[in-house]
């Protein structure tokens, strides 16, 4: 692991790293805020996810996480959004598929198989860099992130309940499946036969069985993707229906934006801190 | 004024604005935010002044004031750096000067003198529109600054006691007549006298009379420009010397960064807001 900068902010320390990734076969690069605690704490993980045309770096610079993970006492892992680099294959001109569109899938079509593995990057191969290389108790983890990465956050939490204690998220595409941007990153990762899409659709998920008990999910309602994209209420729909009780909050005249985001993220934090206690 | 974006966060607006400056002769960019508030209520406002290579973007983005701002019911403004635009002049190549690094100086030598009008921009134009356009209380202002922001704050404010209730400043260029920086940017502004750049020295300034009774500055310790550039020490000399009590306050292991200035600037804005009261 190569520490590209290390600030100190918050009483902590902010940094970026790079690793060498097997599963991307590319440098893959991610921050990482460690917030003051004592020496020889081991510190729970929050997870963030971010959205489509991301890296590391827009939480990492507007997100307004850290002074929150320092009053709770909380890493946060924000990883990139897919492989990069030259030799990655790329869908020139489309911001929703190819570089900055992994859409947290291992997909299985080519020319995407071989590094667009961001399923098994994010829920195998960096947690374990970070358990080895931070002062983490990777006991407690949990996991957020904001509309493809609101996606990616619910389907990793959905499907590891027991890793997760708590799962959240800011606009999420709840069902991907179901709308324009996943049909095309589904269709073009993994295939036309639509079954295969099912563990990375949120609601196709709970409709399967998967089921969690601490998930908070913010929408704006002023945010223009919600009625063609988003569509949290079918989230609401598959969670009433299964039993579930999510907190489900439209927050009034919110766009799809980080000024959304930084303004909720706090009380994210607060709320995942919670049940990441003892 | 046109409206170039806006959007809501932490309860107010967070909004991004243009018009033709008359001091310039140049179409100029500012941000403002504007908390929740009662109708009809006139809030205090914090003028940010930003450093080096900077616009308005880079504090509206990375600052994390909005949540400290809505709490004690401010007004946020931040303005820009110079004159933009391919019409104004500027130095290839320099990231020290011309645009991006007008210095809060009206310029007197050719060919800046023209566009190159911060300081009267800064003082009278932009307060006149801020005035006309928002929600503000013009009895109510305080001032803080990021580097040669801060270096503008502390003169500016230094200069108008009366308009601000209170200066506070990140990394301030305290004497710029003395360092590269300074000596570069006000010889090429204003000329060879070293006379007229004293009104553009906070340490001059106090040397030659000035005085305010509420400053504020935090300085990083790991700042790699602190020795060569900031200077810090000569602020707390001059004002020694001047029978003032600046709280000056070293933060260990901070640099010249964002992550620097965001970690404190809510407690700045806190500071300025009991200031700001009644």
């Amino acid at each position: 692991m190569e520490i590209l900068s290390q600030n100190r902010s918050h009483g902590g320390v902010q940094g970026v790293y790079s690793h060498a990734s097997q599963e991307t076969g590319t440098e893959m690069t991610f921050s990482v805020f460690v917030p003051p605690h004592e020496t020889g704490a081991k510190l729970p993980v929050l997870w963030y996810l971010s959205g489509l045309t991301c890296t590391h770096a827009n939480v990492t610079e507007k997100g307004e996480y850290r002074a929150a993970c320092a009053g709770h006492g909380i890493v946060f892992v924000a990883p990139d959004t897919s492989p990069r680099g030259d030799d990655v294959p790329d869908a020139e001109g489309e911001y929703d598929f190819g570089k900055g569109a992994g859409f947290y899938v291992d997909a299985t079509e080519e020319p995407w198989a071989k590094t667009y593995r961001m399923r098994s990057y994010i829920e195998r191969e960096l947690p374990d860099l970070i358990a080895a290389e931070f002062p983490v108790d990777m006991q407690r983890q949990a996991i957020t992130g904001h509309s493809m990465g609101g996606h990616g956050a619910l389907t990793i939490g959905l499907r590891n309940p027991n890793r997760f204690r708590s799962i959240s998220a800011f606009s999420p595409i709840v069902a991907p499946s179901r709308v324009a941007w996943g049909e095309k990153a589904l269709g073009r990762y993994l295939g036309d036969n639509r079954d295969s899409w099912r563990e990375y659709d949120a609601v196709a998920l709970i409709e399967d069985g998967a089921r969690h008990d601490h998930i908070l999910v913010d929408q704006g309602t002023a945010d223009d993707f919600l009625e063609d994209q988003l569509k949290t209420g079918a989230l609401a729909m598959a969670c009433a229906k299964a039993g579930m009780e999510p907190v489900i909050r439209m927050q009034e005249g919110y766009d799809h934006s980080y000024y959304f985001i930084s303004t909720f993220l706090g009380e994210h934090v607060a709320w995942h801190g919670e049940r990441l206690r003892g």
